[in-house]
């Protein structure tokens, strides 16, 4: 079978992956912990191979450092899991009950969306969380990890795979994708695939949202924007910016553009100015950031850059408009955040930018399911449809619609010789 | 300028049509229903000039019965206008209310998707129904009609906006699009439109879901079944298929394939075809059907055919779950029904059928956000993001996260020097 038969199979399988009882999926998550226990020197003698032909390969360290999978990362995906045991089920919760009419009762209940395709970095940690939030929420998953974690993936797949479907989870549930043209295969798979989660680069994720017809969840790019008031705390602010930028520049919620209240400039400048020369950071600052500290020249087109590196833009603003404004026009929608110390201001600002996360006086680092509390995430959408922000296993998750009657036809509303009668019922 | 410029500028504007208070949206729709009142003389005169253009031009006489735009028709859509306003407002509900430390707090709260663009039939009805949806929710609309009611939507389109304007609402908020050329400018307009929702035929649809970036909500095609189980009450069958596939035959929610357990057969199919013959519906059915009545003959292509017709195919099965999976693999995710009075066999075929509704001893036809007590609604979607099945109000709506800090870091919290500490506290 090609990768497009076992989606058309996997699709199938799906209504009976997603009527599996909560206890049976939370028996395979169990297994799945025991089971990467009990493989644990194979899985990391796997990785051992992945780490020496990444290094023969010379990639760089910080993807060396994310490839590798040790006794400590292995604990923690262990704890990751027990936790996800412990989350309520996702699945078959009554979101609405409401009568229509006597002996005709709307349920709308939730359940899983049914075969998704994540296409992630190269973490074997990835592959464990993406695929354990897949069985809790009853989803058939195609997993796609990066190349460099060829054979890690390799044996957590069949080790998960293995324990999934010795407790009783349906064949063909989870099935692991290796190479380009099968990603490239995977993206014909309207129909069978309902949703593909790509992770990586702006290209990479721009590239599957052009060619596929099947919704993609996720997000091409992280233009996060630090807005200093007029009314800032400055002491506040310099470390909030440094951390926004500093604390992982690669990441999609780290800072690209700083917008300053020409009010608030002379007093941050330097101060910041100096806290960056401390941490590595390089600054590009338009002319009039450039009259109040030395720095690089910044222009329009470094306004629309994610760096993914320690530099960041910097542009005086005259007002909070103009900085929402400029965050609307040349975010990307992922997280902004203000420092004030204004109600009002705090509160336009945080109505009027259009973004999946609006912060006040806090780092755009923050931007992370963890860090909301939702467990693991399976990415950060910046779509405006279905789920928005950090996605966790709320957003793995549809619903239907069930009406059950006794012989009820349209017919009769339609005359008027019956009439709906809505009334809620308790749920 | 052009409609691309003009989709910019209300992206632009849209963050202030989210910011619109209640009272504000409130008061526009109660202008909205006063101007149609006030306007109604030269509304339906504006009708009547389409009216004539279309019976000049042979339009057939069901699009010509909803073109008209009389007096009763007014006043249906200006108790709905009635309705709206007093339906809560689906903006800043706060969803999730979490202290994740000390002095930081996590809040989601609903806003407006943005910019939504329909696309909708000749039905005047529609232009109100669409625009007053809108407005209540926040969102800014580009909205295009069919052309055959092109007179009458440019007048109510100049009445509803002039009111809304006037009511105060931000200056290009909602605008009209009249032409094809117009549909096709707005399908490049990625990053200006957020949503667009067309509704018409299957052609229609599927080109605007292959010919844009923008995420599309809809149907394509609504392929619905009814399934009658071995344990089904032959006398409560007849009358919900006849329903489901003549109460409005052309509906996205009426049924085009019957599958009919073995045996069943015998008890309903005589009956039926009697029922058939009296409703003026043709029954195409497979070998096994004719065995037991006569009728045309059904192959393959007629499973995978949305009739819009009083036309009917028919297929014996063995079992319910030949039935599911019959369903889940010919139909269009719509809505399906089974007629049983078995608890286990209905409860198993409401779970696996994988469709937006699924339901149990009635019409396919209550499949309508007007009959699920949603108010209006602005379509039916068969896909899994986002809103499924009758889309009202709520899906009109996403959502954004907001924290409020007090120079909060996350190189704190990675260091191990302080503690995530979530707490759900009382919304």
């Amino acid at each position: 079978m090609n990768i497009k038969e076992k989606a058309m199979k996997m699709k199938s399988v799906s209504p009976f992956m997603a009527a599996s009882p909560t206890e049976t999926r939370n028996k395979a998550l169990k297994a799945v912990a025991e089971a990467l226990l009990a493989n644990k020197a194979e899985i990391i003698e796997e990785n051992e191979k992945d780490l020496a032909a990444a290094k023969e390969r010379e990639i760089p360290q910080p993807i060396i450092k994310r490839l590798k999978f040790n006794d400590a990362k292995i604990q923690d995906v262990i704890s990751g899991i027990n936790e996800l045991i412990g989350l309520p089920d996702p699945l078959n919760k009554v979101q609405l009950k409401r009568e229509l009419d006597e002996g005709l009762v709307l349920i709308r209940e939730t359940c899983p969306i049914g075969v998704i395709g994540v296409i992630f970095e190269a973490r074997p940690d990835a592959m464990v969380q993406v695929s354990t939030l897949c069985i809790k929420s009853g989803n058939c998953a195609v997993l796609k990890g990066g190349s460099e974690a060829k054979l890690t993936n390799r044996k957590l797949f069949s080790v998960i795979y293995d324990a999934v479907i010795g407790a009783g989870m349906p064949e063909g549930c989870m099935m692991l994708a290796e190479t380009h043209d099968d990603i490239d295969n995977l993206l014909e798979c309207y129909g069978a695939i309902d949703l593909l989660i790509p992770r990586g680069s702006n290209e990479f994720v721009q590239h599957i949202m052009n060619n596929t017809k099947i919704p993609v969840m996720g997000h091409a790019d992280g233009i996060c924007h630090i807005y200093v008031d007029k009314y800032a705390d400055i002491e506040k602010a310099v470390p909030v910016i440094v951390d926004a930028k500093t604390q992982y520049a690669a990441a999609c919620n780290a800072a690209e553009t700083l917008l300053v209240h020409r009010e608030a400039a002379d007093a941050l400048m330097p101060k910041l100015a100096e806290a960056f020369a401390n941490n590595g950071v390089t600054l590009k600052g338009t002319q009039d950031i450039r009259a109040i500290v030395e720095c690089e020249a910044a222009d329009e087109k470094d306004f629309a850059t994610e760096y993914l590196d320690n530099i960041i833009s910097a542009k005086i603003v005259e007002s909070a408009e103009e900085a929402i404004e400029h965050i609307n026009k040349y975010g990307s929608h992922h997280t902004d955040s203000i420092i004030t110390e204004d109600d009002d201001t705090a509160d336009r600002f945080m109505q009027l930018v259009d973004s999946a996360g609006v912060y006040r006086n806090c780092s755009t680092r923050f931007a992370d399911g963890f860090r909301y509390g939702f467990g693991a995430e399976v990415g950060i959408s910046t779509s405006k449809l279905h789920a928005r922000g950090p996605v966790g296993l709320e957003g793995l998750v549809t619903y239907k619609y069930k009406i059950f009657g006794n012989g009820h036809i349209v017919a009769d509303y339609a005359d008027g010789g019956k009439k709906f009668n809505f009334k809620d019922l308790e749920i």
